[in-house]
């Protein structure tokens, strides 16, 4: 096995010139929401010729719509492609899911890239451009280390179910559509950008829209008014005691070194039609944070009822509630035992390879791990070579190197879990 | 003297079906900002037919715009005249501007109207329409107290001074040309809606804006940014704390039951771009009150002074001041004491006519009195025959036995003030 592990590695490091080359092309594709197809087939094409089992479909609204963690501002999929590419196994092995989204975040304001985002320039053995580290480096890392099993003639007794869905940055339907056509697996990966940490927890959110009322007056008799604005300050208040009674609670060791785990944020705020006048109603919109092994559901429900109170310190509120809305995306957080074999042979590999031991981390953010946890049941695990700082941000960027290193951990992890035949 | 005042009464109650049509005319052309030439043209041909000497001139911006207490939107005021009528004396008498302006504000949401606002009907005792209570009905008041000092052929000694201004509802343009034009005199009345009471006082007021900053940051690590809108919370309670020592300040017992007699409105409030995202930015709008006696560049530099010490209770202050910007429109505060012979004759008329006592006020909101005083140096008192609550809004009406009662008022007043040759 050893021996194995030893020859995959090898291969993969005499491959990075094509894999840097992949990783070029399917960044020029600027693959932003309901643009996808275009990289898809780049991705399909190398599919295809590492001889996988093709399945490739537009998701269906229709189909997925009626479930209750189904989001997206799109009307249809048409043109946006998810790939399915099966390595089938021997049999009696584990199978696993390493699953990577291909859409990209829009690149932002031009004046502020120092390459050209969708050039995919090469500058101190890095790859510029939107994309490179969320996620399309390791998008190309899986790949890597299924071509280095077949090139290297080693059969796996599980299945190997490599997924390029879309949607992850809106709300995660490619992944939703994967999970109800079936696929399943007894292990996941998604190589998201951990700069190689390994992310076993990561924080789900949601969005809220408050509509906080008042009563108009003229500014001149401001007391004849009830302002919104002021009544929206004791709502943000209130939402900071709800902050504090629920990182309270959190307990992981994980978060030890993290000042507010699950955070909610109020990030826009707007009210009031005129300077002379006393507003009559501020909408706030925010984020509230979910933790790894909550229930969004209850959650939402906790939110709920903790602004309900604020009619017990504020009779305005009794008659004039505020008014809440979940809206827009939400990210269903996610959370793997650190014990789970997953993760103790993704500690092991990477401690073989990188000559150092593994940093567990929870991250601050979402994936489609949540998805692939709570709706496909999927035990699920996040570790790639992109670094977060520089996601959605101008002069994203991939180091080459941490891609490769990522690949060969990979296919190590691979042989590992589905098991080789000797 | 008594004699002749009766006269010009009978005379002016026997006018109200004349009076009644010449304000319906004046009502029915839609004199909004821009728009006012045709109202104005009604008013000049009166002031014609009662052999006035006439001034009439389009204000010139660049005449103005040096002036301390210019405000316009505008670029010019072409097509936009103002009228000056003088009733000249047979000297040794005290003069008098009556000044009233022409234009109205948009007549909003029309679903809101029982009415046409610019049809002027007649229902129950009341025209309405807009503009007929903000400043219309007062315009024809003063009008009538004119006529019927010439049509009952008595000489006064002192100028009257009839002014029909545009600009009023947007910084008061007009006004201010009339007084870099030259015209001055020993008082002024403002038939501005005061329900009939006289208001010696007028709260002033001036827009501000505040930029708040922040630092941005993913909502998932807020901790990691500086929240805009919490700072912006911390400048409307700074505000708040300042509002409480302007208003303090104030002993006047005119306002002794009025809970703030010169608020600080925050009006406005908007910031933010995204709710996942730490807001860097809040931008604040509201209207600071001036308290009539309150000099609008002391209270700026007030305001000012308080906001920078915003940085000794927290350093982020310090580094990142708010940006404090003084926009849009202006009104200056007004006061003339109540021992003002004006005052007192008004008063007296105003008992003798209507058997009680007159009410004397202070307004919630400034009109172009801050102008004639601070600027023209002109004693000014508003008395009008119109109601507040109507004024800006839909359903706007003047009672038509107002109105008179408002023309005989000021007919006996002129009587007195300027003085009759036997």
């Amino acid at each position: 096995m050893e021996e194995l592990k030893k020859r995959v590695c090898r291969w993969i490091e005499s491959q990075e010139q094509s894999a840097v080359t992949l990783l070029q092309q399917v960044v020029q594709e600027r693959s932003i929401q309901g643009e996808e197809a275009s990289a898809q087939a780049i991705i399909l094409e190398k599919c295809r010729q590492l001889g996988l089992a093709i399945d490739l479909w537009e998701p269906s609204k229709k189909l997925m719509e009626s479930h209750p963690h189904f989001f997206t501002v799109r009307n249809h999929f048409k043109n946006s492609p998810n790939i399915v590419a099966l390595l089938k196994g021997c049999g009696n092995g584990k199978s696993i899911i390493l699953n990577g989204h291909i859409d990209v975040v829009p690149e932002g304001d031009l004046e502020q890239w120092e390459h050209d985002p969708y050039k995919a320039e090469i500058e101190d053995g890095k790859v510029y451009g939107r994309g490179t580290t969320d996620m399309k480096g390791g998008n190309i890392a899986m790949l890597m280390a299924i071509e280095a099993i077949k090139e290297n003639d080693i059969k796996l007794k599980g299945d190997i179910i490599f997924q390029s869905v879309i949607e992850e940055e809106s709300g995660g339907a490619g992944t939703l559509a994967a999970i109800l056509r079936g696929y399943k697996a007894d292990g996941a990966i998604i190589p998201e950008p951990t700069n190689m940490k390994i992310f076993t927890k990561q924080q789900g959110s949601m969005w809220f829209r408050l509509k906080v009322k008042g009563k108009a007056a003229h500014g001149g008799t401001k007391y004849e008014g009830v302002s919104a604005i002021e009544k929206s300050i004791t709502v943000i208040e209130q939402l900071k005691q709800l902050e504090k009674i629920r990182n309270d609670r959190i307990k992981d060791p994980l978060y030890k070194n993290t000042p507010i785990p699950i955070p909610i944020n109020v990030g826009k705020i707007s009210g009031g039609t005129w300077p002379s006048s006393v507003a009559d109603l501020v909408i706030l919109e925010g984020r509230c944070g979910i933790a790894p092994n909550e229930d969004i559901l209850e959650a939402k429900k906790e939110v709920e009822k903790f602004l309900n109170t604020l009619g017990e310190t504020d009779g305005w509120f009794k008659e004039n509630p505020v008014d809440l809305e979940w809206f827009g995306a939400r990210w269903l957080p996610n959370e793997m035992s650190s014990d789970h074999e997953l993760v103790t042979l993704l500690k092991k590999e990477y401690k073989a390879l990188q000559g150092e031991e593994a940093v567990i981390e929870a991250s601050p953010w979402g994936t489609d791990g949540g998805l692939l946890s709570k709706a496909g049941g999927v035990p699920t695990v996040v570790f790639g070579p992109g670094e977060t700082k520089v996601a959605h941000f101008p002069n994203e960027y991939i180091e080459i190197k941490k891609m490769i290193d990522t690949a060969k951990i990979m296919a190590c992890l691979l042989i590992e879990w589905c098991g080789a035949v000797d």
